[in-house]
């Protein structure tokens, strides 16, 4: 029985919060497979290309995780992955109605595809992506938020000369 | 007596959710108006005559179901109609509370104007017109979401040549 | 087509929320029948007689609406009143999941009946029967919460010498 | 690595909706052992040994899944069966937040243990075990709601001669 | 040891919600700031200068309120003007858990700084700043839910000739 | 202007979230009384006396604190000590619903009295007395989550040879 989770998301970029679930995921699954999502609804700040390589370098040193972006359907992602998890973090009560219509929604477009909810860590639960870049905006301190790579990447988006 | 229930909304496209809610409905009230807001703050991707017929279609056979397009307040629409009762459905908490907000609000604009809400199905529960539209843009399969009608309409707007 | 609504509760006791409900019920319904649940899980303060009671007394002056206990399957009692539509009020987040759930499984043990919500008015949505009584074993003001024929009721059982 | 979720709970009775979950987590887990509470707070209406038994034979022919009662802290019991995962599964907005705190707490307990949360069916998502007994008491259909000898056992608690 | 409290937002524009909270505050606090968001996410109609002036001509007479624009983190406004309370009004559910995110992250960016709550008047429950928009766009009457002040802005915003 | 809080609770223990909380507020207030609810609905495992003395001995040190127990209703003893302000502490979204009915009650019973909300501090978001009380029981480690003299006194009542 192969383990294999994927991990969707817009990851715009990856924080600390996501870092900490993927890493508990390790302790379940054999391989997390994060999937970002190239064309995001909200318009990224960060394109794919940087969205994967935040994701890759704040994971350097893990095994078994994956760092992949996905253009389809979630479900047809995961299945052309050979998995049949999906695995999502969950914070607010609002993320969670929205997550549990995803999950109705992605089971009746594959049954063979399956929903695990993880707790993001509680000294994790106020942090997210959007909230991330508006405190760095307006030269918030990020430390310990996001990796050291993503802080960079704050800076050359937000303060950069060439900006 | 009149029984007269208008049931709001963009419909943008109306799915299986929201015509289960009108059939429901008629075992309550003597006529059922589909009120399809022509100017919905969310953009709609259909235009408010594709809208009407959506629905229209949907509904043939139907008795006692009308649809209208408004682009006026709710309750002068709703006053206008000689109706009193705003039919809503009802799904996830984060709904609620705005559907509590609307209709305290609406109370408010018009005493005469009771809000009635209904649940939906829970085979539908998981349906929105902005998830129906998402998955069909990614090839999902959205047969037994939405009506024949609309499904056409979305491969026309998404996959047509022309666009 | 018959328009009864039966409107079920412990009623332990009878509010201004409830009565606020009951009347603005009487505008889309033809008849509201009150159900006065006899065999509570909370072992209720007041006897189902009492109860009973205290609403007949409290709507006395309108027509249409009818008030009888029952101690079988709601929608056992529903059916056998020749009615199809059960009426909840709803008022907070944690009261909503409860009652989809509840609607849910009365809709399963009869398809023939649905469950219609009204709004409480937000000038009662803090009232409820039990903050009610709290209030007023604790000599709290509950005049503008409840009909004097209630107020009386709590009088006698609380502060009654008898008791 | 082993992968072996503990499902804690009451199970007073086990439901469809319960067997339902252990069904699915099966696909992810390698074994899932169902953990009755013998000492629930909520006084139970069946004993533990009819609780693990209604569970027991309602998963016969499912390799892979144990019954066990336990009473003592839940984290000492999924340690002890050299487990680390906890599985919840999870319905109304109100269990999640209650989730979430005591997935809290069992993290503080012992940080080896993870909880893990999947999403009850949403054709179960009405049922639960204190709503099956009170239909049953009422004399409702528990049929599909329950499993054959759950329904047994509901007769005998209520409607037997001896009782 | 001073009391100030801000109250920060967007006000665009300021309704009779707002200044309830603001008087309500004045009860409890020595002062209050309220701090006019400049550069708010969702793009205001209003620009800061006017949403500044509706709110100072709307607390005219209210000695120890202030009205200032701010343009950078808000825990960096708070400190600059020696306060270290963040006052917010709660209404629905999606607020709170919102409004709780935003309090610990504004908590680790400042631990000087608290957040602290109040209930917006259930009589004002329903009212929004872009509720209040939205009516009056559709020509409904907002009077009771702005001051005078804003229902002149709104006019001028929306019906004047030369807009 | 006195700025006198009033935090009431049962605090059937009192724990390190309740301390946390006091501390907090004394940031913001003069005085703080913490109120110790004698009667409460759910039957409390310690007395009242007991309750104070937890309380007394766990905010020792605190200048400005002062704690009594109250049996009467909350508004009264408020306006006894001549403050003006509950102070409560949230949590989960259904403590949220409750206090925000709480708190509407308690504007109609005084509309002196302003009812404000703090946070619990998120690495004490798990903790609560019944949870507390149910972990030590089953002989869970509670070190760091209620004061020592409190861990003597859940040692006392559920581990001593008396009882």
């Amino acid at each position: 029985m192969n383990r294999i989770a994927v991990y969707p998301g817009t990851f715009d970029p990856v924080t600390n919060g996501h870092l900490d679930l993927i890493k508990r995921a390790l302790e379940i699954f054999d391989q997390v497979i994060v999937g970002v999502a190239v064309g995001a609804k909200k318009k990224p700040v960060f394109d794919a290309t940087e969205r994967v390589r935040f994701v890759e370098e704040s994971v350097k040193g893990l095994d078994r995780v994956k760092v992949e972006s996905f253009d389809c359907l979630l479900v047809d992602f995961v299945l052309s992955r050979n998995a049949h998890v999906i695995l999502k973090g969950l914070r607010a009560v609002s993320d969670y109605e929205h997550e549990l219509q995803m999950a109705s929604m992605n089971r009746r477009l594959s049954n063979l595809i399956e929903t695990v909810f993880m707790m993001a860590g509680e000294e994790f639960s106020f942090i997210s992506s959007s909230l991330v870049k508006e405190v760095y905006q307006l030269k918030g301190n990020v430390n310990g938020l996001v990796s050291p790579v993503v802080e960079e990447g704050l800076r050359e988006k937000y303060f950069s000369l060439k900006s």
